[in-house]
């Protein structure tokens, strides 16, 4: 069973006042860069791994999907989704990524927001995900970037300059992370860009765009903070497609 | 016309005494994992971009080519692959990545190892090996890590609690790095991973590996110096294929 932090009283009362969490997928920078990798979901039938809120799923549902299956570990977070809509075109249900079976041929199209770096069986995930995918469907999905949850100790360095820079050690020794994040002892799983892809292609996607998100001009005057996200990567955004043949 | 610090002459006498360049292929850390991404070369008509000493270009003779082009900037570097070789189908010619000009569906396999990073207009490059393969031909290549060359000054640092770590800074501004190796003011150009990635795809290359190096315990326990290459990734090892139907 995976950690479930997010049914954390303390944790889950935090996120929920994430701007991303208040404001939706408009709070999220990255969603603009996201949403470009998207086709038309018209008639679709979609798959959204780790569906918190359900921001995503009400979001392709007044953009045409035919229904929406929101698959979430945290109790709260599909209590709060099945709350926030009365749409019978949307499922949503409690499921743990490491374990999840999926039904074959089932879905058009598959989405994840910033969910599969709590997942310790990647390999596993990505080849149940092929399986549920109609040949063709595309998987468009972010996670953290292993730039940003390498190190031992993920926080700005400043050196004896005084330049401020992101921290990298430990990159090629994956597994798992703990970090201070809402609550303490949080546990992400580090994999390398290449791990990340590899496991993709061999479960036979093929990769058609490979984004690490970094805030448009625009973006950094109306949030200064982001302009950090210009130095070092915290978010790849990925799109694959499940080959047509296999 | 790019840079070509290969022929300053001091650069070239630094260059000629690093372990890869008198030891060859073998004294090349990453070569076990990239000679892992090659196929049979029997019969095939190579392409090596940046071709150096020659090093790569004689093994593929000896492992079955019917025959080499190798390609480099520097004048010096062609003059030793010259001389180190009387093999009637090895081609050495001097030649600028930035602008080069390829025979088209010339070849069966294309090879560079660690030259891309000094290329400014890779997607031009790459459209150009492209239309050089035949299709369904493999292109196998390695590049410095993006991590390795983002930051403005790209060495170890040790923060205040004494923690030895690698700085990433100015990740997302693409473009021009110079830097202090064997000489002052060596030109390299930054891309993303998902940059250099994207470049391929939108060529019409298909992605089949992505391997950030790093060393095996065996590796380490021989040279402790590569230690090091566990804790941030320095090169980049690609495999790709040109797709057969574009």
């Amino acid at each position: 069973m995976s950690q479930n932090i997010y049914d954390d009283p303390d944790f889950f009362a935090g996120y929920s006042r994430l701007p991303r969490q208040v404001h939706g997928l408009a709070g999220a920078p990255e969603w603009p860069a996201l949403r470009a990798m998207l086709l038309d979901l018209t008639g679709s039938r979609v798959l959204d791994l780790g569906c918190g809120f359900g921001w995503f799923a009400r979001w392709a549902r007044d953009h045409g999907a035919a229904g929406v299956l929101g698959l979430d570990l945290s109790r709260r977070m599909i209590a709060r989704a099945k709350a926030d809509t009365d749409d019978p075109a949307i499922t949503y249900r409690i499921a743990d990524l490491e374990t999840v079976a999926l039904p074959g041929a089932a879905f058009d199209f598959a989405f994840s927001a910033l969910a599969f770096h709590y997942v310790a069986d990647f390999d596993r995930l990505v080849r149940e995900v092929h399986r549920a995918l109609t040949p063709g469907a595309h998987f468009v999905f972010s996670i953290e970037h292993p730039v940003f949850m390498a190190a031992a100790r993920p926080r700005w360095t400043v050196d004896a300059e005084g330049r401020r820079t992101w921290p990298v050690d430990g990159y090629a020794a994956e597994g798992e992370r703990r970090t201070d994040w809402l609550a303490s002892g949080v546990v992400k799983h580090h994999r390398r860009i290449g791990t990340t892809l590899n496991a993709l292609i061999a479960a036979g996607f093929a990769i058609r765009r490979v984004d690490e998100f970094a805030p448009s001009a625009e973006q950094v005057a109306q949030d200064p903070g982001l302009a950090e996200e210009l130095e070092r990567p915290m978010m790849l955004l990925l799109s694959v497609v499940r080959d047509a043949g296999r």
